[in-house]
């Protein structure tokens, strides 16, 4: 019987993804994705073919990875990073259950964006960790900056998911005042755009200074906690280890 | 010049290991971990040289892998999941950085056990996500109940990693009496013992009956948003799209 694999295909870089997101990819029929998605895959698998929807489309995505693979092929729905933390995950298992698909879902866990720009800055998570995306479009402003603003109070190291889009400018320099009402200006906070791919660039700056940094929807933004710091270039939070 | 990776090699499964985690410990001379990761890996590479370490000997083992690395040796310091999420990466940076020891180091990501954990439950990281740790070893046991009542408020879906040990048997517990404050004692609640490698087993079941719950030190909880859903023995915390 055809399955439905939805991979999480890690940052990009064919080096960042699992055995077996490599192996769904290279046994499906059929691979769908977001435009930008598809493109980095077809570098490393050229021979495959490949379905894109543009960004707006994912329940179209979805019902259209589930009508293929009722219609017999094996499909990979591919999406960056983990496709179980702000993935296609959730949306195919409604689109499934909706339409009462009879089709076999495994959802393929991946390298999530937080997890690709933690390695390149060094190790900023080495403690508690929030994950929130600043994108409103499916989230209130005022409860994503209430999430800030309660993690901030509570010493979470902040990994900041889509900080900016052509509409979204000031929300990351948003969420930085509400961190600083609890957390010092000087609080070391790590950008990576592109992270484990092509075209990386890495920033680390200082909570105070995060308004003006360079930022878009393709970087990810790592707030420290109260004891995180700089050495030689690298980001590190402490775990309470006496050396 | 020989060189130290610090490998997470996600959940412990062959198949969700990276092509660069599978690079590394191909390529290296001499594989360093805990005793126990140190087993997982032989499975898929039997004819490679380890030294294993036990559990609190986190220091040592660092010491250790920068030592070899210093004589010459490519060595992979290996964990579970993502060594850069309450993994090796943060100790062993420290460690190269107090003897200044010249040698170059990489970190490489994997997958973590949240996203290993939600795989398999359905799909509930969807939302907002707090990682805590519950292991009250390094970090102050009225911060961590802080932490988790915090997110508890803002209605970010709980990651708790090392929920029980011998001496930690009521931490998941007090942790869901605190969220119970803001959340419906009906919450679902994921529970994944050996997410991703041999030995798996997942229960779902309610925020009032985390305190019953068989958990143990190889378990991850996933405590949902008062949003989540369980829907034919699947875990979905909505992102709010129209279906």
């Amino acid at each position: 019987m055809a399955k439905l694999y939805v991979v999480g295909f890690g940052p990009g870089g064919y080096e960042h993804m699992t055995v077996k997101a490599v192996r769904a990819i290279e046994g499906a029929d059929l691979i769908i994705g977001y435009t930008a998605y598809v493109e980095m895959l077809k570098a490393a698998f050229p021979d495959k073919i490949y379905l894109s929807t543009p960004m707006t489309k994912e329940i179209d995505r979805c019902r259209l990875a589930v009508e293929k693979t009722m219609a017999g092929l094996n499909v990979a729905l591919v999406s960056s990073g983990d496709s179980g933390i702000y993935g296609m995950a959730g949306i195919v298992l409604q689109v499934a259950d909706q339409i009462q698909a009879p089709v076999e879902i495994e959802i393929v866990p991946g390298v999530t964006a937080a997890s690709a720009a933690a390695a390149v800055l060094g190790a900023p998570l080495m403690h508690d960790t929030a994950l929130i995306s600043l994108s409103d479009l499916m989230t209130p402003l005022d409860l994503i900056m209430k999430r800030v603003s309660c993690v901030a109070q509570a010493d979470f190291v902040i990994c900041l998911y889509n900080p900016k889009s052509k509409k979204r400018k000031d929300y990351a320099a948003q969420a930085a005042a509400l961190v600083m009402e609890h957390r010092s200006a000087q609080t070391p906070v790590g950008i990576v755009r592109h992270a484990g791919r092509d075209g990386q660039q890495t920033v680390i700056t200082e909570l105070g200074k995060l308004a003006e940094a360079d930022i878009d929807m393709f970087s990810i933004v790592i707030i420290g906690n109260s004891r995180t710091y700089v050495k030689d270039g690298k980001m590190i939070t402490p775990r309470g280890y006496q050396l």
